[in-house]
């Protein structure tokens, strides 16, 4: 297929980087030059000199050919921030009028209203709005990877008046990026993001506000709860009122649920000892919700052996530690390196294939490096 | 040193685990005999015959041998359930007179309270409250793990009526488990776990609350972002309403601060589209805690700055990266690599002080090395 992305940041340029790989051919667009040439430069596609493919789109004497790939895309992905997109979609309906447009914004019935007013009915036929719950703390074309969407559930909101080849398109593309097709009616959809997404985003960046003030001696005791749970209170506020404000009567519902179950916590501590039972079912609802939620299997499995390496806090450590792991002819998948302040060493874990994790294990062991937990203790859980 | 441990859950037998490691005689007991027996299988230490060790104790003409080691214990750690353990360090207190005694609960001035209620004030110089800040979600001797305090802080309530030697052998041993030693005074200690842990909690089993009665298709659209801030909404409700009626009073001041914000958040909500500027304010707020929170193993918040290199995917290249980085003088604090399957490049990030940032970037770019994003742009978020 040929698919033309607008907006290449995290979403578009994954997207072209995942349709590329399946050989589809990618064309990207995006008002900031930079970030459209740094995308085509991550193998996310070809850049697309707009105005000269709109020319050519419009002049049908002009033959489709491998120069200009997206003068008649089959389908436009519209990926710029929601507060464009409505505008964008109606753009795109209009300058490709034989190509599908869908987008991949996280509310869907404001976005939908916004686009109807916008375009005509028969335009309104070619557009299928998306959601792929894909994502990362991280944004730009820069935090790209073609796997960002493998087992991600990729909502579609289609209705009885899309035309089933469109529909077919637009379920092919998202498949070929590894996705799971989801069906949702657009309210659905809204009241589902509002409780797995936009509360959840709200409540982190409550949490973490409590910090702000915190001696540091305090927030030195953080620990992998509190990191779990502020990890996504490092999200972009613009693009996050954006997509509230999009949401904002379904948010709002959740919220004001979770306020009366939090006002009745704070009674409970209030009330002292008496209170156990209040506070306990306080937890064990909480443990309900969780039992609800699937596993990972949403997630590409882990599929690495991760070696924990102590490396001495001194220059050039790290240089010797990867030369010794080529040597041994290892590749390695990914690592990365706490680093304790207070101590000399740092713990650096190397992520591998499972089937080496013994041989580096003992090639590092052999070489002087010391590895604290044995293999058959530690899990890849990079 | 001799150690005698009651209780052997996750802490008890990991802190076991960790001393026997170190050359430690420890000893292990347990209200449940299969716990103990369970903690003693795995390495954690020797299995006390309690009241053969305790007569034992009682009569100063027998010797202190080997086949009883903990009948004159240096330190006892109390590692019990949070409502039990003042009496249970009591107990101690009384039955090992010479023994210094020390806990690993999660909250310490009500704690200490009770303990001062239950024993004599020559007895409360040999108890020092402590705080290792480890932990999994999984519980009991089975989860244990050796290496659980590396690098945790470990907390250690002492005053000035704490005799020198006693604080120094619970100090050793502390550092002997590879943990990083912190003094707090209990009110602080409580204080910052109230934010840090205490309200952590519940606003995830809040959040995880809110998923009960929604439909399954809803909760299908479950991200990464809802799996990490309801992770610990899996914790036990026991051992949490122990802990949060433990700590009330500061749990429940933070919480209110915490509705005040919800409450202009729904507000928010509520006035609609001119009301942008609050939920960016929330989430910015947000954010602004999140920076303050230091990393993994305790490093300081964010202070490095952070250079992103593009590397090649083949086997040496991240050897030539540091040998560069070390030829160039700089020493680098820290670094992840984020691995993109289907790409043909991985990108490292490496944080140095920002004062060689620009040196590093400029030296890097003259061998050759790719940094798609400018010293400007990027800021320190590893």
């Amino acid at each position: 297929m040929r698919v033309h992305i607008i907006g290449t940041g995290l979403l578009g340029a994954s997207l072209g980087l995942a349709l590329s790989a399946k050989g589809h051919q990618v064309t990207l667009e995006d008002t900031s030059p930079t970030a459209q040439q740094l995308a085509a430069d991550l193998g996310a596609g070809q850049v697309l000199n707009s105005t000269a493919a709109l020319a050519e789109a419009a002049d049908p004497t002009v033959a489709d050919d491998a120069t200009s790939p997206a003068a008649h895309p089959d389908i436009v992905v519209v990926a710029t921030p929601p507060d464009v997109a409505a505008r964008v979609i109606a753009s795109a309906l209009e300058d490709y009028p034989n190509a599908t447009v869908t987008d991949v914004a996280s509310v869907k019935t404001r976005l939908l209203e916004a686009v109807r007013e916008l375009v005509t009915e028969p335009q309104l036929d070619r557009y299928i709005g998306c959601h792929p719950m894909a994502g990362r703390e991280k944004s730009g074309a820069i935090a790209a990877q073609s796997d960002l969407f493998t087992a991600r559930p990729w909502v579609i909101c289609s209705d009885e008046q899309t035309p089933a080849d469109r529909l077919g398109e637009v379920i092919a593309m998202a498949e070929d990026t590894g996705a799971s097709v989801l069906h949702l009616d657009p309210r659905i959809h809204d009241a589902a993001v509002a409780k797995v997404s936009h509360v959840p985003q709200i409540v982190s960046s409550l949490v973490a506000s409590q910090l702000r003030h915190a001696p540091l001696e305090e927030i030195s005791l953080a620990g992998q709860g509190l990191r779990d749970v502020t990890r996504i209170a490092a999200s972009d506020p613009g693009l996050w009122t954006q997509i509230l404000t999009g949401n904002a009567e379904e948010v709002r519902s959740v919220l004001i649920d979770l306020r009366t179950e939090l006002d009745e916590v704070i009674g409970a501590l209030e009330l002292g000892p008496g209170s156990t039972g209040l506070l306990a079912k306080a937890i064990a609802l909480g443990n309900e919700g969780h039992d609800r939620i699937p596993g990972k299997h949403g997630q590409p499995p882990t599929t690495y052996a991760v070696v924990t390496i102590l490396v001495p806090d001194t220059p050039g450590m790290l240089a010797r530690l990867f030369k010794d792991i080529g040597d041994l002819g290892v590749n390695v998948e990914d690592f990365r390196m706490d680093h304790a302040s207070g101590r000399k060493l740092g713990m650096v874990d190397v992520s591998v294939v499972p089937a080496i994790q013994q041989e580096l294990e003992i090639g590092l062991l052999s070489k002087g490096w010391q590895i604290p937990e044995s293999a058959i203790e530690k899990e890849g859980t990079a």
